[in-house]
């Protein structure tokens, strides 16, 4: 068999498999953020006019995947399998969400890695000539989310100043063996990384180590340096993470610049809306993704991007048990084929 | 790009990746059922010593993976991915479980047709060359099971004569780019069929139309009837959905004589055991075809396989919300180049 592999762990899509399409769903705060104007559409309502918030939820998967498909000329009959995920219990948000689909369904559970997990996953299934078109979905949504993981919102309980704001949206893009614009070149799977961060309120703190070291495996692997890329996005470790992160790099010698962002910092005007470390949930990166990071590759103004998804592998019931916080990091590389 | 899909959606694994080693691990009831010689380790403790179920089952999880390891002849260390999952809210027995293993992990949630799905996607990546050995790993236990899912164990309550019992096991398999013995030659991804059965009471019911759905499509694909199988093994249906598989195979004109089985039903001994309509749980398929059905293609005893993994979408929180069970089903094609 031909190998697809480099290094120690890092896949490598010789076909370079387009991002032919992709489209974002986000709820009201989303809209009042930076990106308001990059996003596909805005909910007020936090319930989308359905009955719950997990409806909600599944909704805007819907609509992200059925915008997705129609942004990149195919009918969602189209497209061959989804990957795709969410946070809650079960990932109902997906399975209701995409029933009416009629497309097969792979589901994953990678907390807020699970965008990037779905990437890599739709990149190498048609890399690999297995599907010609694979879409990658995710969604989080702040009431689901709170109710789920912490306390009933009723109780108004103070929030930590490293806790991050759950995000409000989808994402989803289509990946395909036709197209150019945006590729997907390599990916890095990421393994747990667990160092005993204990506070379910740090979840930057428990993710900034495994998005060392899955980074640190790609540029090995790929023999680059962060200076290779124009941007290296993760997906989402806040402020507190990313900060972190930086100093974990700097031991080992390697200075991010400019180039360093995350998705959980593009979302929110932090400050002026109140979200403390940033934004957070697999809706988040999904969502920056599908739009602000998509439409800069799509436009020539970024090159070359590593999309860096961080997830807490956690939940309440090992909180609970007294368990850490296990962090794992799936990455994905970018490139523009657009000649600025 | 080479295209390895045939007809509407049945991935075809020219390279003929291999199943290395597998490993089961069960608990008591299962070690007192029909499989009780055929299983690795049985354990009469549901606790395996650990401090809660929720780390055992993540002990069985972990036991699995190095055992199927060592039986493959491989260090952990030499497996190149994991594609893992289980039932519990954010999968933690999976995160937990793996955790210390040091190798990347993608995250699954198909209830119980995950090791399904996860054997689909091990095989692929290694048939494509994004690794040369990529395990498959899936887990369930009665009492995380239960208290998550339904009500407190202690409230004793009435369970229906459609109900299935949680299986307490794990199973994990080696998918490798070289050895013989069992042969992946197709995969099936299944997309979700819900009819609308809102009794969670009965997945038998609410799965069977979806494994009706992509055994359809299998067929169809690759242009066999049931009769070119040895076996088509559904995972799990049990006593009350294998019926009805059979009812809407009958209604096609296609008839399922001797060779149409069901995890839930091989593991026990319903009548003797008292588990109503049969097994279930993502450790029910894992730990069967990690013991008894690989066993007999490896043995040659079982020539061709079709391994339909089926899993139930819901989660309390849908049910609650008057949602009816959304089902799907991942198959994959097993072959023994064994020569009896």
């Amino acid at each position: 068999m031909a190998v697809k592999r480099i290094g120690t762990r890092t896949l490598r899509f010789d076909n370079r498999p387009s991002v032919a399409g992709y489209a974002s769903i986000v709820g009201k705060k989303e809209g009042e953020g930076p990106l308001a104007k990059e996003f596909d559409k805005i909910y007020d309502d936090s319930y989308l006019g359905e009955a719950s918030f997990e409806k909600a939820e599944s909704r805007m998967q819907q609509e992200a995947f059925e915008r997705a498909a129609s942004k990149s000329g195919f009918a969602t009959g189209d497209i061959d399998v989804i990957y795709a995920g969410d946070l809650l219990n079960q990932c109902i948000a997906t399975s209701f969400g995409l029933r009416s689909s009629g497309v097969p369904l792979v589901g994953l559970y990678g907390a807020c890695s699970t965008f990037a997990e779905g990437m890599m996953l739709a990149s190498m299934t048609v890399d690999g000539g297995y599907a010609s078109r694979a879409a990658a979905i995710a969604s989080s949504h702040f009431a689901t989310s709170e109710r789920q993981y912490r306390t009933p919102m009723e109780y108004g309980s103070q929030r930590a100043p490293t806790a991050q704001w759950m995000v409000t949206g989808a994402g989803a893009c289509v990946i395909s063996d036709s197209g150019g614009g945006i590729r997907v070149t390599h990916a890095t799977p990421g393994r747990i990384v667990d160092l005993g961060v204990i506070d379910q309120n740090n979840m930057g703190a428990a993710m900034a180590p495994s998005a060392h070291d899955t980074l640190t495996a790609l540029f090995t692997d790929t023999g680059t340096t962060p200076a290779d890329y124009d941007l290296v996005v993760t997906g989402d470790l806040g402020a507190v993470g990313l900060e972190l992160l930086m100093e974990l790099f700097k031991k080992d010698g390697v200075n991010f610049a400019e180039n360093l962002g995350d998705c959980g910092l593009l979302i929110f005007d932090r400050k002026a809306q109140d979200v403390h470390a940033g934004g957070s949930g697999c809706g988040c990166s999904a969502s920056v993704m599908c739009a602000h990071i998509f439409d800069k590759l799509r436009a020539g103004s970024l090159k070359r991007v590593v999309f860096a998804g961080t997830g807490a592998m956690l939940s309440p019931t090992s909180t609970m048990q007294g368990e850490s916080v296990p962090g794992v990091c799936h990455a994905v590389v970018l490139e523009s084929d657009v000649e600025r």
